[in-house]
């Protein structure tokens, strides 16, 4: 077991610096699309074996630190009861947009084990085959009520913040029913065999620090909160494009603060106190010839060298148009330079 | 003549916080409506009759301290040969992206004066109606060149980025075309009447730091090293999503920076040195009910007392939404707890 990932996570002091990817597994990869010729990927979210697969490729073929569970954020608000549909080319839609009372009180709190089973089973084989530390994941409770309140990905996410801002009563019932679907949707992950959670906020950028403080941050507290109560796994909180809200985030209760790649990590670092961090390459950085992707990584590597802990990673996830082997040369440079 | 706003950039005492709006001209005032009900936005662009209308509707409706040209960034893009549409509900579109040396030798470096008259004439138009400042504006070289390779808005800007990482003198090529283009607009705004001038960088925010001082700061330092021979109309500088690049953006010359609603606006005071700001309340805000929204407003003015000068505007444009009586609240508001 190679456990340099957990290690980081924690602040222990580590050999080399760990390095996953965020969608590390998926359509870069041929063998990922292999798989995805044959089945749509809500299906496949729903197969435990195929996701297996899919999630062990990445690990085969670079030498990944951490496994991620294959899966998606809104697998979790399917299972509250709103009808999900993936549409090629335009992403995640909720046809019935959740924009009423009426409509908050019809989701249901599900017990995860019942209705996402395919979840836990995937964790379960994945124990059985990696041999690194295997990371499950949610959505944040604000950036998942986006895609039920906007029916879908948003650009100004108009619909989201008039109900924080006008029924700040009907925003905090959905923010509350979803915290508390994936409060217990985490737990059960933990139970299942995930040796570390992270809770994607790819949203979180949206707000202003005032409403972030009010409108997204108190439902990650409470996650976290519950979480320490029943495992000791570290955990990862990941608010995209959110450099105005580090000292927020440090409020969170997470082991790890992942930054996405707008920031220098190395300003980033003073700000984040007892924090590990992970991040924060720009995934299109990858593009870059070959030695100047190096001579970036090895800056990163530098410029990250005061942190309590830290895991290279993208500042967010790899891009399907990405070429195999520039993971490889980043994966093997982040390795190199720090000394493995 | 009421010169608050240009007190206000120059960093000298205002009697109160002066205040126009990103997008004041535009689509959520029925006047608006009404006339482009009858007319393409294009074409709406090229009438200087129209546009001289559709700048005065806001400053007669609301009294705002400042006009902007009512224009669109991308008008010199296809001065320099570029064709453009303007596709209901998708944005601007250029079918012929620019993703080769031959694309990039075939634009031209217009004359404004020929190609872009209709500006010119907006711009006198104007400066015989207002008792305000006028502002004209173009993009930064960075954002206009998005979307000539793009060939529109986009989500990762991957062949932008592509470029400058696999073919940078391509890139650079390019970009040095569109700075020249850009800064012969400017100095023409500047020589028709215009008494300010905005630089906007829309997807500055899409850069690391690192990758900002290379591929996009440059080429607004030219221009405003140009603009500083000619002329002393002040100039702003709006890096959208630019928190991360304040200290970078101080570098570009301009005498006030306009900040997104991400920051904290007192935080950002503090990095910003001898610049004026803009900004920077969340467009959005603008549906708070009406206490609500007065009280944030008085709470940015107190976070903003420290500058050198305060322009009071929004992060960025009015969403088309946003009812009227809601902007005016808030210009209201603006004078008020300012002084006025």
């Amino acid at each position: 077991m190679n456990d340099t990932f957990l290690k980081a996570c924690r602040g222990e002091k580590t050999d080399y610096t760990p390095v996953w990817f965020m969608r590390q597994a998926g359509r870069y990869l041929p063998e990922y699309q292999a798989i995805r010729g044959k089945i749509s990927f809500l299906e496949l979210c729903k197969r435990p074996e195929l996701c297996t697969e899919v999630t062990l490729q990445p690990i085969d073929i670079f030498g990944f630190d951490a496994a991620i569970l294959f899966s998606d954020i809104l697998i979790a608000m399917e299972a509250m009861g709103s009808p999900l549909e993936f549409h090629e080319g335009r992403g995640p839609v909720f046809p019935e947009p959740i924009r009423s009372q009426a409509a908050v009180d019809k989701l249901i709190v599900p017990d995860p084990n019942e209705t996402m089973p395919f979840v836990m089973e995937t964790i379960k084989l994945l124990r059985k085959e990696l041999k690194v530390p295997l990371i499950g994941f949610s959505g944040a409770p604000f950036t998942l009520a986006t895609y039920l309140i906007e029916g879908g990905s948003s650009k100004v996410f108009l619909n989201t913040k008039r109900m924080a801002f006008q029924e700040p009563e009907m925003y905090h019932a959905l923010l509350s029913k979803i915290t508390e679907c994936t409060s217990l949707y985490l737990q059960a992950q933990a139970r299942a065999g995930a040796q570390a959670l992270q809770i994607f906020d790819s949203w979180a950028g949206i707000w202003a620090p005032c409403d972030f403080e009010r409108f997204a941050l108190p439902y990650v507290q409470s996650i976290i909160s519950d979480l320490r109560k029943m495992t000791d796994v570290p955990i990862i909180y990941f608010a995209n494009n959110g450099s105005t809200l580090i000292e927020h985030s440090c409020t969170a209760g997470a082991d790890v603060l992942g930054l996405d790649w707008r920031s220098n990590i190395g300003d980033a670092i003073k700000r984040v106190g007892n924090h590990a961090v992970q991040g924060n390459i720009d995934p299109i950085a990858l593009f870059l010839p070959k030695a100047e992707l190096e001579q970036r990584i090895k800056t990163l590597l530098e410029d990250a060298k005061d942190a309590k802990g830290h895991i290279f990673n993208l500042g967010h996830g790899i891009v399907p148009q990405t070429p195999p082997d520039q993971a490889r040369i980043a994966v093997d440079a982040v390795h190199r330079f720090s000394g493995r």
